[in-house]
């Protein structure tokens, strides 16, 4: 295929920046049910704006998916099909006091874009669109079919994405996919991931009276606090070892492929540290395995968040009636969420924890691609081709989505891409996207599709 | 002297009703700084109208404190000279959900009047000055003379007291203190403190990170919630045991007079768990000691809030960056406020939690009254004649007040009256004074004052 002169990415981006604007203006915070279905039909409008024909399905529950298409080229590949998976609901903004920005205002600032969303993922649904016009404006035209599954509930854990999968197989088959995610490591290593973890999220909570009740009678009265503190450090110790019984036995071995990869990995501690402002030392100090191994291989057991009693400025002497917390598990091969929730609620009820309540918010398996797929050396090639010769593969990443089905249902090899840094700051306040990154990121989608379709 | 008819005590609480439901109605909240110079100046100017002197203190810092004095009438004893102690401050109202009436419009349901401060303790303050009236209006004339000392920084732990105490000791010189508080036990007993426990009351904290981090980096970040739970549940087992080096160490061993005084107490589990809808079983169930040894004896350390990351409906994948807990440690005699502070932080660092922040927010240590002293008997049988011979005498009070500066700069005896009862829920929503009880607290004052004189 005859090169895209390089200056093409930007330009191309900047037609079509009023669009992104606004589709980054939209407040779709999933978990709040905000402008879901307005951002739905903005998607849908999008991909027919940019050549493709759109659908919106919503017959199954929940947020509507849109479903999108694009014909190949004449000389393209009209053999091959590629399916780029996103999403357009982003996180909740707060704590809004800590933006420097207003949260869905598109804001740039010294090259980098700001908005909630941005990262996670709008932007590299606007890049693949971008990739797309600049295939479809080129000689050659679209090289191969392409695809895309954009859903609304990505950020509450895809509740409702198998059933549609299930049912939707035969529209949205393809021969690989391109997941929503991406981004270069603290070294600026662009970093592709071949799976993702799985996660369990629940609410906790503790009631120990019909009323707060004045603190003196903490003499002889227990409070939910004190029960919801006891019970949750009874899950972990202080370092950092998970103490369900079942809890790590859940887990499927990796394999020598995927423990071979993973010893490739990069990583930087001290830029880790840097880049969030860290006070303590990294937990994996006081373990058994390499960060890499964590990061991959191992599960996660972490608390988001807590509320109980006054916690307003000054003293406020109660004895609260009622303690809250989010637990977030994430997930190898290997673990349900459902029997994650059976090992904790065994593990309270084993140690007299009977009065705390668990309810599990969300579920999602994890999935890791066979490494040895020919598309993993596809989309590795374009990357490095793009990027660099020190692309980085991880087996799953660190984080999670609803690829289990996308395996399942739709029997592809998936791999992400994406146009995060490593300051983009997905699910935090100041999210955002550096500029160049964005531009190269339509340049990989240019290169991948034209790799893809040959 | 001769009987007052019982019912001129219900009579003139409704004559100076309008004054009572006005002074209720002033917000003075002061751990929010609200209303507190207005409610000072309404106390200095209530006074006034019953007949009384009255003076603002305030040029010692903190919140004003009213001072207030009555001339002894004709045929009373211009010897003796009692000293009612009364704040004019209360809780803050939330959480406003639970509360059935306005929490700052004084509302009368069933002949219960709900209020914010009712029962803390502003109808015991409105009771006094209705006794002293009845008193003045009889032919004996008021039978002593009586001194007010009302502050406003009783519910953030009196501050500054000690400073007013020491500098205008001899403008409160009197023979003894009747203290604010008191209240009916759940079978109805009239019960009276000769003490009361102090108080420690910390802020305590953690800061992990500059910003929240997306959860799935929990595999190698810790996080402040993590931390601050396991600090926390590190100062006290979950049967309720604290395991700070010292702290018990540090209590005043009880005295023979005050052990039996301690036995003789009632109570009522059974009550005390329907009052309050307590779920769980009490604390003491699995200690060394009895309810009542444990409400009057031993200290308490208890969480009364918590906060950390995201709380909200529905899911948020964080690392939270901060976590916040308050925590209420009451004292028996021989604890100081700067010495359990510094137990727990000895305690934190031995145990590696040097980065959870602890701040003492209000300190005040316990006093007891010595219960040989022969006020003690006047105080018993005047509320042995209103209230009938199951009067309860606490050696000390399982609450928090400044009485330790009043023993020390007065060296008076001190004891509780109030108008209170089981359900009068002081911090709770729905805070309540029973009319029978507050006409009833007329009457012992005005008993009281008589026997105190004669």
């Amino acid at each position: 295929m005859k090169e895209i002169p390089k200056t093409k990415f930007k330009e191309t981006a900047e037609q079509n920046q009023k669009q992104f604007f606004d589709y980054l203006r939209l407040e779709s915070v999933s978990t709040q049910g905000r402008m879901i279905s307005e951002t739905a039909e903005f998607v849908k409008s999008m991909i027919e704006e940019f050549g493709g024909k759109a659908e919106l399905l919503n017959n199954l529950g929940g947020h509507p998916i849109v479903y999108g298409f694009f014909e190949a080229g004449q000389k393209g590949n009209a053999e091959k099909t590629l399916l780029f998976y996103n999403h357009y609901d982003v996180q909740p903004e707060d704590p809004l006091d800590e933006w420097k920005t207003t949260p869905f205002e598109p804001t740039i600032i010294d090259e980098i874009l700001y908005c909630r969303g941005v990262s996670d993922n709008k932007a590299n649904f606007m890049a693949r669109l971008n990739a797309i016009q600049l295939l479809n404006e080129s000689e050659e035209g679209l090289p191969c079919k392409v695809k895309f599954l954009v859903e609304g509930e990505e950020e509450i854990g895809s509740p409702n994405i198998d059933l549609y999968l299930e049912k939707y197989a035969d529209l949205f088959e393809a021969d690989a996919c391109i997941w929503e995610s991406g981004s270069k490591d603290s070294e600026e290593r662009f970093t592709i991931d071949a799976g993702i973890k799985g996660i369990a999220y629940f609410d906790a909570w503790v009631e120990s009276a019909d009323v707060d009740i004045h603190s003196s009678k903490g003499a002889v009265v227990d409070n939910a606090a004190w029960r919801l503190t006891h019970a949750l450090s009874s899950l972990r110790t202080k370092d950092h070892q998970v103490t369900i019984d079942g809890f790590y036995e859940m887990m499927k071995p990796p394999t020598e492929l995927e423990r071979s990869f993973v010893e490739k990995i990069p990583f930087n501690a001290d830029k880790l540290k840097e880049n969030y402002g860290l006070k303590n030392p990294l937990i994996v100090e006081k373990m058994d395995r390499t960060p890499q191994e964590a990061l991959i291989l191992y599960p996660t057991l972490t608390i988001s968040g807590l509320l109980s009693g006054y916690i307003g400025p000054g003293s406020k002497t109660v004895l609260p009636r009622k303690a809250q917390a989010k637990i977030d598990v994430r997930l190898v091969p290997g673990m349900d969420p459902n029997d994650v929730y059976k090992v904790i609620r065994k593990h309270w009820d084993k140690n007299g924890f009977n009065d705390v309540q668990l309810k599990l918010l969300t579920g999602e398996k994890s999935f890791r691609t066979d490494l040895s797929d020919p598309f993993v050396d596809i989309v590795l090639n374009s990357a490095k081709k793009v990027y660099g010769e020190d692309v980085v593969l991880n087996p799953n990443s660190p984080g999670t989505g609803p690829m289990h089905g996308f395996g399942k249902y739709l029997k592809v090899p998936i791999l992400g891409s994406g146009t995060g840094w490593a300051k983009s700051g997905a699910h935090a306040p100041n999210e955002n996207v550096r500029l160049k990154d964005f531009y190269q990121g339509i340049e990989h989608m240019v290169t991948l599709l034209s790799n893809f379709g040959s």
